[in-house]
């Protein structure tokens, strides 16, 4: 299934989209509930509870498309220089700052977080900050919990797998070198678009999906997950070796080759510039950069 | 005043301690608020509410008392190698995976963070996890945001902080190190104890309080927060500039030299250890390691 969040006269909703991509039946939730996006159906579904009950279908051209987790449960975990030829590109950049770079392909995953507050939706403006000068896009494929849980083992991971969205996980380079820890520049307001929709793990293959990213029309990354350096099902055991993962938790599993610092000289995002991201099996994620 | 939040009959409740400490009265609040600790209370003032009314006193000897924020709103930001001593024995335990180290002092504050789940109150074990043999504690004392906002000048930042609290940044140093960023390490399940209760900004004078830190009643840290090297207003000037703060968000400001990995051989933690953290004009936060 896939699930979208939108906003309708005004009024947040929560429904399925059909599978022409046209008809959205919305679920019947409470008005709390229904800003929250698609978090109560996962939350439903991981205590094995029915899905709430369907309400006459609306165009999809009819509404506004949100984030479908407009504000995550709590920061969303974000890995670092997990494909190959990313991580080589992003150490002969310069901006660098960890002790293992020099073209080092991490042993171990990197993990950081961006704020919930962080994300927006399609369509909305990633927003040049002023205290930034080298603002940059990267692709993600992001993966939604479903049943959470705690020392989870590789083998059993994908049971705990609800599906997958697209992020971007734009990121103000100088802040991420300068201050050694990433999460301050990558948590900027409207520094994570988010969308279209959730694809559940039935209608999509997370291990190997095909992700592109255009800016402007120009062609900038173009790769698999299946060249992933630290697969999901590792991600998710080593995540939930310490820390308890609950429903609605989000793991944006890295980006690949070709983000605006790999390029001499780097390709920053500029005002007007458009980001768009696709991934097979999901869709596309579109933001113009203002 | 000092805000507590505790547990009677199995029931949550929030209020104000006394000043000779042995009371609380309690605030009216919903259920739902009462399960949220001081957060309402906080997000109140934040709009320019009155208190909620108080109901009868009840002894704070007769409840439990839990973390004041027992689930913050979002991951709690934190503050690396934030005192000068502290930097220089982090960078000579070898354990510092950061490029900049060496002894190095860092140029711009380094934050990480926390997840909300692994905050735990006065008391609450922290747990041994299996994965880990390297488990440390770092005394801080926390600021808590009262009205939020972006773009915050130094010399205004005051003027937003709600008040402080204890805690405790329990690290796994070896997944700190090995992981390269460090969210994963400090935010294992219980590796955030937090209290005794928070205090207002007009009871403690965060910017030159004084913090110690007992193992086993051996004393182990002991600073000023003088002696920081960004100061409170510059941590939130920092992180405001691209970051909108609310209501409730906490900023855990460092910890001083005296840290298990400091000692050659490093004493870290062990089952049956009890960690004891006080801050002059806050009160003590106490917890067992199990």
């Amino acid at each position: 299934m896939k699930i979208v969040a939108f906003h309708q006269n005004g009024q947040p909703g929560v429904g399925l989209v059909s599978s022409d991509l046209k008809q959205i039946q919305p679920f019947d939730l409470t008005a709390v509930q229904r800003g929250q996006g698609a978090l109560p159906i996962i939350e439903m579904q991981a205590r094995g509870e029915a899905l709430p009950a369907l309400l006459a279908a609306v165009a999809l051209a009819d509404v506004h498309i949100t984030a479908p987790l407009p504000k995550p449960r709590r920061n969303i975990f974000c890995v670092g220089k997990n494909y190959f030829a990313h991580a080589k590109e992003f150490a002969g950049s310069g901006f660098d700052s960890s002790a293992k770079s020099g073209g080092d392909i991490p042993a171990d995953p990197i993990i950081f977080t961006k704020v919930p507050e962080s994300v927006v939706g399609p369509g909305a403006t990633i927003e040049m900050p002023a205290v930034s000068t080298a603002i940059d896009y990267e692709a993600e494929l992001a993966v939604i919990i479903g049943r959470g849980g705690k020392g989870i083992a590789a083998g059993d991971a994908m049971s705990h797998v609800w599906g997958y969205t697209i992020v971007n996980d734009v990121t103000a380079r100088d802040w991420q070198s300068r201050h050694q820890q990433w999460d301050m520049g990558k948590s900027f307001d409207t520094f994570c678009p988010m969308g279209p929709w959730l694809v559940s793990a039935d209608e999509c293959d997370g291990s190997k999906t095909r992700l592109r990213c255009y800016v402007n029309n120009e062609l900038r990354q173009d790769a698999s997950t299946a060249d992933l350096i630290f697969d999901i099902p590792k991600l998710i055991e080593t995540l939930s070796a310490g820390i308890t993962l609950y429903p609605g938790d989000v793991i944006a599993t890295g980006t690949p080759v070709g983000v605006g610092i790999g390029f001499k000289p780097p390709k920053y995002l500029q005002a007007g510039d458009v980001v768009r991201i696709e991934i097979d099996g999901i869709g596309s994620l579109e933001n113009p950069v203002g």
